[in-house]
């Protein structure tokens, strides 16, 4: 195998052969990957889930993660936010000429060892090869197995919810801004699966009204689309959101905003307020979730708004993410 | 909204809703991707099918198609190829700033209505954005119902099948090539979804063994693999081979061999030889299937190979595509 991509490796024939030969089948290897057919067929359900994301993040690596683990943790999470059992990703590699396979390798490694923590098979994938400068985008798609009794959407959100966030915002963000501006410092990206946490939270018999995981946009985006949705208020109060110390200095230092900063390893879920302590002590107790705590509640006072009560007991109006936040954060 | 896609329609906020609401959902509009949840859920079945490719194809617009119709072909073909009826899509775009907004438009028409052309229900979406020259990549997943008595793979495939093609090989190769040369002529490119054609050869008691469609790297690829996955012998007749007057001479004008060149729209089937004709008169009888023929048969002289029997009655071995065929096809 070469040492670096170039165009010959997208032509279906030999050269895009010996790539996956040597790259992704031993680290995808599965039963059904292997039998290279124009599709796999696998064991279905009565209920699926579907999703796709395209990861660009830049740079490929950065601390806590690189793209391999990041687009593995993005299909899974949006396939729980739906209550899904996450089970079969595919996934379409293009590459820019010029790509060193050893970068590659480590991806593909890295997505595969993630695959495992989260318990999803790869069983289908493609490589093209564009022109470019050896950078790396990775699309995955996932389907994920609904449990008949759960029942997760936006349309389920109604006054009287609690607002849970299963830990600290804006790591991510700051980990992938921290790197490109050659900021040392110890933050790291959240990116995470967080099957656990959702499963926590069902086998605790929580009636989990909606999940979302806090990606691009921030907590505020996501929260304020909920909002419209369910045509209810959403109450933040400033003072519970948790941020670290760490997080919150660099913040301060390039005048960013946590709220509207994308995480990879987070999720707010929306249940009802009687259930909230007991759904706060369920994601403790998983992996990822150990700073999990409630951080505001649905009520009825201006329906579509997403308000935010200040420290000093103000009240602020909360719209989605203007202008461009951080561009290839995921 | 603008004229032309920048980094902000990628944040994840207000400009990547504007797309979205402008571009995307008047298109595929569906009660599924309506709710814009992190993913779609949606019926399963018992058995299914998954797949996903990315579409580089450069240029983006060709005689007889676009890069939308060739990413809802491409995908729903490998569904069909396992003998699955494909149900939903997934669809994830990467569009580089700079794209006009007026292309997308376009493009994102054509998935819509080969989509219903197809049958298919796109379920679920991302948009990401990044530095470019308003270049156009597109990844689309699928998910499909396989039928439980079904059983179409290459491991079936057997000494006394028949190898039949469903029509004339090389033209969306010769499409794009003779595009990007600026070459004027009638060739059109075959992108087309093969559904009808496959209903057709199960309506019929066909037993199918396997299916391919013929794409990056020619029939002489696929029918290798599969003999060696098979570890049978594939012989074609080259005096059966069916190609148009018009891509023989392309051909003969640029020195390219229809063997090795990618079609959208061609599927080549291996059933039992007892079957062939009726199966060569049901693909006749559907869209896109006139020109079926029998080009082959499977023996046991030579396991693993692919043999061309020439029309002076010599015996060429062919090896799969080596090289670079022709860069970004797909």
């Amino acid at each position: 195998m070469e040492e670096r991509i170039s165009m010959v490796h997208g032509s279906g024939g030999a050269a895009t052969s010996e790539l996956i030969g040597s790259i992704f089948a031993k680290e995808f290897a599965s039963t059904t990957l292997d039998k290279m057919e124009d599709s796999a067929v696998v064991e279905g359900a009565g209920k699926i889930a579907m999703t796709t994301d395209s990861f660009v993040v830049t740079p490929v690596s950065y601390p806590g993660g690189d793209i391999g683990r990041l687009c593995i943790c993005g299909t899974v999470n949006d396939l729980l936010m739906r209550g899904a059992k996450p089970k079969y990703i595919t996934c379409g590699f293009i590459l820019q000429e010029g790509l060193e396979v050893s970068k590659l390798q480590e991806v593909v490694h890295s997505m595969a060892e993630c695959a495992r923590e989260a318990g999803v098979e790869i069983v289908a994938g493609d490589t093209k090869v564009v022109n470019g400068n050896g950078e790396l985008y990775i699309n995955t798609a996932g389907v994920g197995f609904v449990p008949e009794d759960r029942e997760v959407s936006a349309e389920r959100v109604c006054v009287g919810d609690a607002v849970i966030v299963s830990g600290n915002l804006g790591d991510h963000h700051a980990a992938i801004l921290g790197t490109r501006m050659g900021i040392v410092n110890e933050i790291e990206s959240d990116n995470a699966p967080l099957g656990e946490i959702v499963e926590s939270l069902f086998a605790a018999n929580i009636d989990v009204h909606t999940m979302r995981d806090i990606t691009r946009g921030g907590l505020a985006t996501v929260l304020k689309e909920l909002a419209k949705t369910s045509n209810t208020t959403i109450e933040l109060e400033e003072e519970k959101l948790p941020v670290t110390p760490q997080v919150k200095d660099f913040c301060g230092l390039l005048g960013l905003d946590p709220l509207y900063m994308g995480n990879e390893g987070k999720l707010v879920a929306l249940v009802p307020v009687e259930e909230a302590e007991a759904a706060v002590a369920a994601i403790r107790g998983a992996k990822y979730g150990q700073d999990a705590c409630i951080v505001g509640f649905v009520n009825d006072k201006a329906p579509g708004k997403l308000h935010l009560r200040t420290r000093i007991g103000g009240l602020r109006n909360l719209e989605i993410l203007q202008g461009e936040g951080l561009p290839r954060i995921c």
